[in-house]
């Protein structure tokens, strides 16, 4: 075991540089730096893909676990045949793709990024589109190396959802579909007289994040939080987890919420056993479980009216102008529902339907039945269709995400995803801790880390999603608890 | 040529990532990120190691140049013969060391680089004491395997300045020891009224730094300033090459000379040919010729009226409270000649002799005449000797600097001769610029970018330090420039 974890804990080492180079890219690196960052990125790219295929790697496995047929060749425990299967897993994966291709891919998209970032602020499509297109050209053929059955887009749902095809997500997106219009339909919101009166500097902000981000358990001797376009969360190892935020000077709240969601990345990598770096057992299980701790915090705590019971002093301590809010005026302020351009300033209920489009714009790029230069038109389309709003501009509209331009196709439908888990996993807590709001009107938010610590993080890779979200709530995966809420919270309790 | 040049790049992207990595340790890395950090660093330095010494490598430069005579071995122009020379010198060295040494000093010094932080910050000796002699220790058996005919410093000064030796630095020190205290004693500071009144903020006093390295010529599309503990410049590429400044709340205008230092060093990477990097073509020469360009800035134009006549303006539409400065008590204020405790704030004037305390003891611990633990004690008493004053505390004292904990024996010497060069650098400039002090006055300064660009920065290490200085200035490596200097400017002027 010891020969395979050493080459584990290598490859994650060159992950974590590779982690660590990509947030300055977001971050700190200036703009002339891209090229050479490029060729950075490329080189250990390459190495990564080495250290996971290697001869030396295979045969370390092999002696372990049949390749082959998945047969476990030694006594071991549980968590450590689970580690081993999951290293197989990935091999699997890892082999079907060759070098070359990673080192394309990986050069294109860092180029991309910034194609993307230029095309985003000057709001012009035409210098994203080349990029795009060939971006979706690499990921049909990325499908074709891992293989499907049905359609090449179930190939890249694997890649971050194990299990997940397009059918299953069908599924669950019509359920929201046909729910979820009806549910907007009926929502008033109620009346909301907040009146936020910045601009709020970008230190009194980040200030803010940092104290709430410490409510939550997130360690500040592990990690810090910084400026970037699009808010992320990253981990070079348990013991760096970084997060980011944006900013909006006239609106101090989203970037509370922002970064709680950050925060709920954060704290799943951060309560990963650091001990099995290396292993799959130190790794998320998938991005739709990691989307569950970020929208637990940010949905299920962050627009909950005990919290902002327990948090406004803070907020108005540090901020002018806030002096006569009260918290029932945030919560309704938080809690407003309508449709909107940006999918991640859009209120819970409509969210879905942003995923929704997307995953419905990729899966034709992908089967060839829709071009990167007709994505603005279908983009406005579908707003329309599902929202009823058009966007002004391809800046508020197509342009507005950075994932596709990092080469991320497969990877939106986990975002509805993680909100499912995540109200399913908040009903189990609620049951747990009855008494959860009066804790957090209290400004306690540790034990709801340590439940998510105890429950989800400290597993890893050890058990599916599917099997530890069962683990964890007694239950199978099911979407009604989201609709339940949703419909307690919006139709019942309006 | 291609096949060398295509693995020489490679190296060079991985010294790149290496000095990303270690730019963040220094400015934003978490403080629980140091141990991961250093797997990270260990793993790179591994890396950077194998690209220069493989076999691979080996055959490709050995079919141009050969490695065992240096004889040319194809039809080529001067700049691609300098370049194989220095190549071969690199790989003569390189493969000196054997790989599981570099590994074990590179994990050594990322943990002494913590555990100093902590000791300086505590005063505590004790904490680095142990790190200290076992990086002396690592230093002798470096010296063993790089070779010395006469004293083991001379294999570790020869890394940072080819060619030097103990010898040789002790008789330009003896010159300066000779001439210098007699200097010391027979200046007398001018008056000086200037009253600072801050705190200054760190974000006024950084953009400040920002505007100083603008006019310099430093391009912010290329890099970026942040605050250190210890001021530095790093390059990973000549595209992005960042500085460090230190600020003292109270007094912006040490600031300013330590942006000016760093400008300086970042200046000279940024000017290095792009376009052939991952050759010696494009890279610095040696520190002393790094130090000659940081030093140049920072003395030769920061400490003089010209300067301060052109940038108080500026400065007193910053910040609060310098309203009635004048250029001449600014003048006065840089120009002050006192023997302190810190090197990097110490005058023009006694600066060298900080550098041949350090020397001399640098030089006892390789050759085994003085143990770690005696450190701070001999300090004292050569503080003393030369300087006539006590150090409080050795966080005053030997913890000041970083160069120890990151391992580099044989460096601080360089510092002296970087001053050397630039006095001469700054004869051949006031001869070719008559109206220099005109033109500074008058807020131009692109024009000193322009010509150490021109007569240092774009030659890489085409020649060595002594031809180059040659070649710019037209005469041979003298210190009587700097003597002259000193005499002129604090005795005769006085």
């Amino acid at each position: 075991m010891n020969e395979l974890k050493t080459l584990a804990r290598k490859h994650a080492i060159i992950k974590g540089i590779l982690h660590h180079i990509e947030w300055d890219q977001e971050t700190f690196m200036p703009e002339g730096g891209a090229e050479s960052r490029a060729d950075q990125i490329q080189w250990l790219a390459g190495h990564l893909h080495n250290a996971a295929t290697s001869d030396e790697y295979k045969n370390a496995l092999n002696k372990l676990i049949d390749i082959q047929t998945g047969t476990v060749k030694i006594d071991c425990s549980d968590s450590e045949k689970a580690a081993l299967r999951e290293w197989r897993k990935d091999f699997v994966k890892d082999t079907a793709i060759p070098l070359a291709f990673v080192e394309e891919f990986s050069a294109l998209t860092s180029r991309a990024l910034e194609a993307w970032k230029i095309a985003r602020k000057e709001n012009d499509f035409s210098k994203f589109e080349p990029f795009l297109e060939k971006i979706v050209e690499m990921n049909k053929r990325k499908a074709e190396f891992l293989g499907y059955s049905k359609s090449p887009y179930d190939a890249l749902l694997d890649v971050y959802e194990p299990g997940l095809t397009a059918d299953k997500v069908e599924k669950v997106f019509s359920l929201l579909k046909e729910k979820m219009p009806d549910f907007v339909r009926k929502i008033k919101n109620k009346p909301c007289h907040l009146s936020m009166r910045g601009p709020y500097s970008e230190q009194d902000q980040l200030h803010l994040s940092q104290e709430i981000l410490k409510r939550m358990g997130y360690d500040f001797k592990h990690g810090r939080i910084d400026i970037s376009t699009h808010p992320f969360s990253t981990s070079e190892h348990p013991t760096d987890c970084r997060v980011t935020t944006r900013l909006d000077k006239n609106d101090p709240i989203s970037n509370i919420l922002t970064t709680m969601h950050e925060g709920g990345h954060a704290l799943y990598e951060m309560g990963l056993p650091a001990e099995h770096f290396g292993s799959p057992l130190a790794e998320s299980v998938s991005l739709g479980i990691h989307e569950s701790q970020s929208r637990f915090w940010e949905t299920r705590i962050g627009l909950s009216l005990p919290f902002w019971k327990g948090f406004l002093p803070t907020l108005q301590k540090s901020l002018k102008g806030l002096e006569n809010a009260t918290p029932e005026e945030v919560y309704n302020f938080v809690n407003k529902v309508e449709p909107s351009f940006i999918r991640v300033e859009s209120d819970e209920v409509t969210y879905p339907l942003h995923v929704i489009l997307r995953f419905e714009i990729e899966k034709d790029l992908i089967e060839g039945k829709l071009k990167a230069a007709d994505v603005p038109k279908r983009w406005n389309e579908l707003m329309h269709k599902y929202l009823g709003v058009t966007p002004p501009d391809d800046a508020k509209g197509c342009l507005q995400d950075i994932h596709w331009s990092m080469g991320s196709f497969g990877y939106f439908p986990t975002y509805a995803l993680g909100t499912m888990y995540s109200a399913q996993l908040f009903e189990k807590f609620e049951e747990t801790f009855p008494d959860w709001s009066e804790r957090v009107e209290n400004g306690d938010l540790l034990f709801i880390k340590k439940w998510l610590n105890e429950n989800i993080h400290r597993y890893g890779r050890q058990y599916s999603p599917e099997e530890l979200l069962k683990k964890a709530t007694g239950k199978e995966f099911s979407s009604e608890p989201f609709l339940r809420y949703i419909e307690n919270k919006y139709i019942n309790a309006g």
